[in-house]
Parts: structure tokens; C-alpha cells; sequence
């Protein structure tokens, strides 16, 4: 597992990419303070105490790259409990490239994504569930999303799994225990007790699983496409539900070529909201690629709204076209019809089910689509309930849980061999300490840090 | 002048917006410490150090928003002379507005663009021309610039107009002295003395407006517009000219709609590249917009890169859309010939002049077509020669000098009273105080420090 763990010094650029009044550069290892020293002449940061604030001037030789300040970390006080120098440079992208190559070239490497949260994991400052919070937290958009974060990073779902485990490891450890004195056939841990303890917990892990759903549209929000054929007035609804003029209208179908996507926040819930190329026979080249990438966002949305011109179109034909979108495994699609100012009969679509009807011009049934659209997206769910499961990877180490437990109960009912049940049991606690990080590999640890922002 | 100036505690976000590992929030003011001690309750900042790190949650209320690193510099040692707290976050928007407004909440006020470099100005860390070289330094985005505005940050440029301005406030001394004796009718000041220093102040701020335009070029780059009819070959070309897929091409006219705008950095220098629609008489609305756009990205281009059919085009015709062009105020238009590994004679365009030959699709002639961008906006001019005026402002500024300094001599040649040849002198000193901030006013400030980012 420590192969993952290099002992070297890493670096990184940690404030967001861009132009800004400062950038920091972080160090974390053993060299941290002594390569910092190397470009910042003058300054004794080996001989200065830990959490103090150091102004100096970053010369690459005898160019003037920055003045900075160095903020000074002394293991173990620190986020990686490694030495630590934060340098607060002027916040240039170009200055900034410049700082952290030129502490390459004294003896520094770039850190990889979530590299010194990795450190900050073996060295035992938190598990690996509150790491992983740590990368949701900054990437969280909204309050929903940040109490889910918070919530995880200061150990609040660590901590309910750590007591079930650590019931359910009293438990395997008495059955262990039985195997060993197996000849004698003595039972230590009560039978009845455990199936109680099992379904205990299967209840909570359920609850927990069911919570994903919802958890996870808190946390990445929802990708909900507007297609339609052309001169639906996909744009204009995109700019209605924006309120702002983001998309190019106009009345000539076919306007949209390029897939346009912004983001709105409907209570809370992030929605990346796609307008799209209508879809027809294309007429040319540049359209028929616009069609395709339609299509592609089609298969890749969370939610569809279908929309179509209330006027120019009958019932039968908003049936065929949704039967077509339909076939697209299970992705909800929201019919709405358009232009209903322009409509005679207010009744003709009431046959679609779940039909909106709004004027993207005019702003008419903007907002009931989208609480309809939250609606969708929720189905009910309390966002405010308990601890919330947000995190694939542990919901499907949940999901193997259940099934060890489910089974480790079925042994226990048909009296099989306690070493089966043991079995199922030592499952069951290996795939609950994946999610804490007790029970690891170098692959999920790869994978969970390579999904960090690089500086953290 | 101290209107500006205000003695409130001021907050703002100093890194780049975005997500990132961290975000730092700045306060500065009388309040900073009490301030920031409200929203991390625990941390006793009043009774710590100046230049010392402490660790903290921020707390709204019951409601944990973050653990933070608090860095704080007391006044007078911190960048504006007061109270400066730095409160390190979590890199998410989310949670650095949400301190924010906290901050704001318990009595900061959001700092204005460049407030905190303002405050720093008043507080005589650094005169005017300095702190305009913060807001460079964060800008610039090559070497060249960057060396620009780190010169001029670290006081250069100020150094050289000081000891100018001193010399002549010398002599304005003594000319005001004539004046206060000017019934005694004495010559303090050595005439021929004074012609040589008005001379000598001439020739260097002569030099210095003269490295004004290149000045200009290296600090806020060039913007250089691809223009020519319908399927020239322009997207093709910046995709060239970058060296990847950027724009859509196809061999249908009018592929491009919106204008594209990409950064190309040649030989140090940033270029603005603006890929445009094809000009012609527009089939569509649509087009018409897009033509439109065109037409006003060449009016405030600073350069024009006129592309061609080599094969389907006359000389003549290319001379008749360069004739159009060059009607544009003296932007430089440089013609380029695409598609010429189709052209049958290879000197059909040799007529026109400073044609460039290439082929977008193959890249020949790309990296000539590059150089000659750069010769071009360079036209000589050394970038590594001493000091180089790069600030519009103090273009003005020094123009008016060398207009003051102008009408001081010939008032002395022509033997004009003393009084007239004092009072040019004033304004020169006027002038050139100004540069520096020794003379000031508040619409001066506030447009300096308007265009600063927040934050910093």
C-alpha cells in the first residue's frame, strides 16, 4: 500500500487557476523548507518557528521573479503533517508558472491530484471517507451539496459506520474464536444477538443506499438537456429559464450548431441546463455534426425536456417523438409545449402525460417547469434527513455489505458452519473498511486522489 | 484627496475565482482582528503575533462552514500598513461567498477593485506608479511584461522620473526665489544651466514616449484579426496558427458564425487571435449578425490579417478588398494567400505588396507568417532596452511634460519674464508628480485603482 507513499517534496499550485490579487504555491515533504529557502535569499525558515508568516523576495539568480510571503508549517502541525511553506506570490498566472518551476529545478515535484491529501491520509490525520469529503467540499456548489461535505469531512458518516463495524467486529471476533475451539462446539457469540445485530444494521445500510440517489444529485446536480425538433424554441426557453440572453435566438430553424450549457440553481439542486441543435434530416454538413452531438447529450443527460411548438404541432406527433426519445433507458423526459400563446385549443395536449405548457417568450410557465423539474429530480426525498450517502464508491461497498450481511444472516438461520458465516462476516467488514480507508488498495487510492484538484 | 480614503475595515476574495485547493479572503482595517475572531470563536488573535498562522473553524452561528488557517499581520507590518488578516479556505465558491458574507455581516465592508493597493498608496508603502505596477504584475502574462511591471513595481521608472523631477525642482526653486526678488532684478538660476537640464529632460522623456507604443504592445498584448471572404480558409488558419482543433471547419461557406478568440504567444509577445466570419453580402439573418460582428472585431483590431483563395482569387480582386481594408484608420493589414499548394503560378500575387504565401491545411508557411506578425508590431524596437513606458497614463503625463518643458525654453531663449517660464515649470513638476502621486487627485485614484482586480 505504501507504494503509493513517496517521501519526497511535492508542490503545487493551490489557489484556483487565473488572475487574482495572490496565488499560493504549496510545498509539503522533508526538503519543503530548506528548497523554499533557496528562493527566497535571506530568509531563515529552518530556524524560524512553526506557523509564522516570512515577506521575502523569490529571485531565480539574480531575476526578480515576485516579492511573497512564505507561511511556515513544521511537522507534524500541519495539513499533511509533513513541513509544510505555503508562498503567497502576486496572483499572475505567469509568475506563478515561473515560482513553481523554478522550485522544480531546486529539488521539488509536482504533486499529483490530491497528493497531499493522500499524505494527509497516511499520516493518519483523517480517514479515507473525510478525505474524499475533502475534494467534495470544494467542488460542492451548493448549501445542500456543502452540509453533505462538511457534514462527511468532520467524520459524521465515518462515525456511524465505525459503530456498526465495531459491534459487528465484537461479534466476528467471538465466532472466530468458536473456529478455534471448533472440535469442542461452544458457542460465544449468541446466535440470536447477532441475527439482531445484522438486522440492525442491513436496516441503517439500507437507508444509507437509498439515500444515494438523492445524495448524489445533491453533489454532482443534474444534467437536463432541451431537445426538440427545430424552431421549437430551445434556445429561447434556455434564455427564459436563465433570465438572460445567453443563446443566439432568431426565427430561421437550425440557429443552435454548437451545444450551449449553463448552469441554474433550482432550491438548492445544481442543474447544467443544455440547449441543443434541433433534430432533423440535416440539411448540410455543419448540421448533421450538430445533430450528432445533440444526440450524444440526449444519452448523456439525467433528465430530457422535450420540447415542442404548442401551435405548428398535433398530439400525434409529440406522441411519436416521445416514444422515440422514450426508447432511451429510462431517462426521464419532461414534455413541454411551447408557444402556448399562439394556441387555440388549450386542452389539446392535455392527453400527454405530465405535460407543462409554456410561452418561452413571454415568461408564461417558466417557473412551474421548474419546480417541475426539481420536482422530477427529488421525487419526495427530505434533503434535510440525517446522514446522506453522496459517494458512489460507498454506496457500492455498501451494496457488497448488505449482501455479506444478508447471507452471513441466511448462514446463521440454516445453521451452517460458523466458518462460513465467519466468512461472510469478514466480507462484510472488509467492504466497510474500504469506504473508511482500514482496508485499502494502491488502486483505490489512485483512484479516489487522481479525482482531486492538483494543489490539494 | 483623503475623500477616497476610508478608515473602515474592508474584506474581498484575493485569489482567483474558481475551484481550487484554497481561496484566501483578505481583510484589512481597525476591525480585521475583531472581525475575523467572530467567525472563528476559540481564536484569540488580539493577544497573538504579528506574522502568525493559527488554525480555526469557521462558525456561522451553530453552523460549521469550514476549518481555516488564519494568517495575520499586524499593522504597521502588513502590505497596507494596517491590521491584515488572511484567512485561508477551502477552494470552493461556495463556501468562500458564504464567509464572505459572513465577514460582511459582522462589520466589513467589500473592498473595492484595487482597495487594499489604494490603502497601501495612502499609507506611503509605495508611490502611484508602483502600485500601478501591482495591477501590471498581476496582469502580465510573458516574460517581457512581466519583467515591465516587476521593474516598475520595484520603483525603476519611479527612480529615474525622481531624479529628474529633483533636479528641476531645484532649479523652479531658485526661479521662484528671482521672482520673490524681482524688483532687485537677480538671476538665481544660471540660464544656460537650466537650458541644458530642460534639454537633458527633453531627450530622456522624448526616449521614453518613444518606448510608449512597444511598452503598449508587451503589456496588453495584440489583437490581430483573421478577415477575408466566405471560405478562405480562415478557421483552418487559426487552427494552424495554434496548432489544434479550435474552430469547426468545413468546406462549406459561412461555417463560422460566432467570432473565436484564442491567445498565441510569439516570440513573447501575446496575440489575441480572432478568428471572424467571412464577409459578403449575408444569406440570412443569422449571418448578417455575425457579418456585423466582423466589421466591428476589424475596427478594433490592431492588426489585420487579411486571408485569401490563391486559387480562386484575382490579384485584382485582392487589391480591390485591401483597398476597403486600408480605409480602416492605419491599422496594418497584412495579406495572406491561402490554399497555395492548389495556386498554378506561384508569382500570380508577387504584385501585392508584403503577401504572404501559405497553406492553413498543410502548415506551410505558417512559422513566416508568425514572424512576420511579430516584425511587424514590433518594427525593431529592442524589448531589452532600459527603462520602457508602458502605462497609457504616464504617456499623457509625460507628453505634457515634454509640452511644459518645450514652452520653459523657448521662454527663456526669447528672453520671456521670469514669472512665464516659472509657471511652465510648475506644470512640468505638476506633470510629472503625477506619475508618481506627489500630485494627485480623487478622479485620478479612483481610475487607477478601478481597474485593479478585487481583492487586491
Amino acid at each position: 500500500m505504501k507504494d503509493l507513499f513517496s517521501n519526497d517534496t511535492i508542490v503545487a499550485l493551490s489557489t484556483p487557476p487565473g488572475v487574482g490579487g495572490i496565488g499560493v504555491i504549496r510545498l509539503s515533504g522533508p526538503e519543503a523548507i530548506r528548497i523554499s529557502e533557496k528562493i527566497l535569499p535571506g530568509l531563515n525558515l529552518q530556524a524560524a518557528k512553526s506557523h509564522t508568516l516570512h515577506f521575502g523576495i523569490v529571485r531565480d539568480g539574480d531575476t526578480v521573479l515576485d516579492e511573497a510571503v512564505a507561511g511556515l508549517f513544521k511537522a507534524p502541525s500541519s495539513f499533511t503533517c509533513e513541513d509544510v511553506v505555503e508562498i503567497s506570490c502576486h496572483g499572475s498566472p505567469y509568475i506563478l508558472q515561473k515560482v513553481l518551476q523554478l522550485l522544480i529545478s531546486k529539488g521539488a515535484r509536482l504533486a499529483k491530484p490530491g497528493e497531499f491529501t493522500m499524505r494527509a491520509f497516511f499520516n493518519g490525520r483523517f480517514d479515507l471517507s473525510q478525505a474524499e469529503a475533502v475534494s467534495d467540499l470544494i467542488a460542492s456548489e451548493t448549501q445542500a451539496a456543502h452540509n453533505l461535505a462538511i457534514n462527511q469531512m468532520r467524520g459524521g458518516f465515518s462515525g456511524e459506520l465505525k459503530i456498526l463495524r465495531e459491534e459487528l467486529m465484537h461479534f466476528a471476533s467471538l465466532l472466530e474464536l468458536e473456529l478455534d475451539f471448533s472440535e469442542e462446539d461452544v458457542e460465544f457469540a449468541n446466535r440470536p444477538q447477532l441475527i439482531s445485530l445484522l438486522e440492525k444494521m442491513q436496516l441503517k445500510i439500507k437507508r444509507l443506499c437509498e439515500s444515494f440517489r438523492l445524495g448524489n444529485v445533491i453533489k454532482n446536480g443534474v444534467s437536463a438537456v432541451i431537445a426538440g425538433r427545430p424552431n421549437a424554441g430551445k434556445s429561447t426557453l434556455l434564455n427564459a429559464m436563465l433570465n438572460e440572453e445567453r443563446a443566439i435566438v432568431s426565427d430561421i430553424p437550425g440557429t443552435t450548431r454548437d451545444t450551449i450549457e449553463e448552469n441554474l440553481t433550482i432550491n438548492g439542486i445544481a442543474f447544467r441546463l443544455t440547449d441543443t441543435a434541433g433534430i432533423r434530416e440535416a440539411a448540410d454538413a455543419i448540421e448533421k455534426q450538430g445533430v450528432e452531438r445533440t444526440m450524444q447529450k440526449i444519452e448523456q443527460a439525467a433528465i430530457v425536456i422535450y420540447l415542442f411548438d404548442a401551435d405548428g404541432f398535433s398530439p400525434d406527433e409529440v406522441a411519436e417523438d416521445l416514444s422515440k426519445l422514450n426508447k432511451n433507458k429510462g431517462i426521464p423526459v419532461l414534455p413541454v409545449a411551447n408557444k402556448v400563446d399562439k394556441m387555440e385549443d388549450p386542452n389539446k395536449f392535455n392527453e400527454i402525460e405530465g405535460i407543462s405548457l409554456v410561452s418561452a417568450k413571454n415568461g408564461y410557465g417558466i417557473d412551474a417547469l421548474k419546480k417541475q423539474l426539481y420536482d422530477t429530480v427529488i421525487q419526495g426525498g427530505n434533503i434535510h434527513d440525517g446522514v446522506i450517502l453522496s459517494n458512489a464508491r460507498h454506496y457500492e461497498a455498501l451494496e457488497a455489505t448488505l449482501k455479506n450481511l444478508e447471507a452471513a444472516k441466511k448462514g446463521i438461520e440454516n445453521k451452517l458452519s460458523g466458518e462460513l458465516v465467519a466468512s461472510d462476516i469478514r466480507s462484510a467488514l472488509n467492504h466497510l473498511g474500504e469506504i473508511t480507508g482500514t482496508v485499502t488498495t494502491d488502486d483505490l487510492l489512485g483512484n479516489i486522489f487522481g479525482k482531486f484538484c492538483i494543489g490539494k
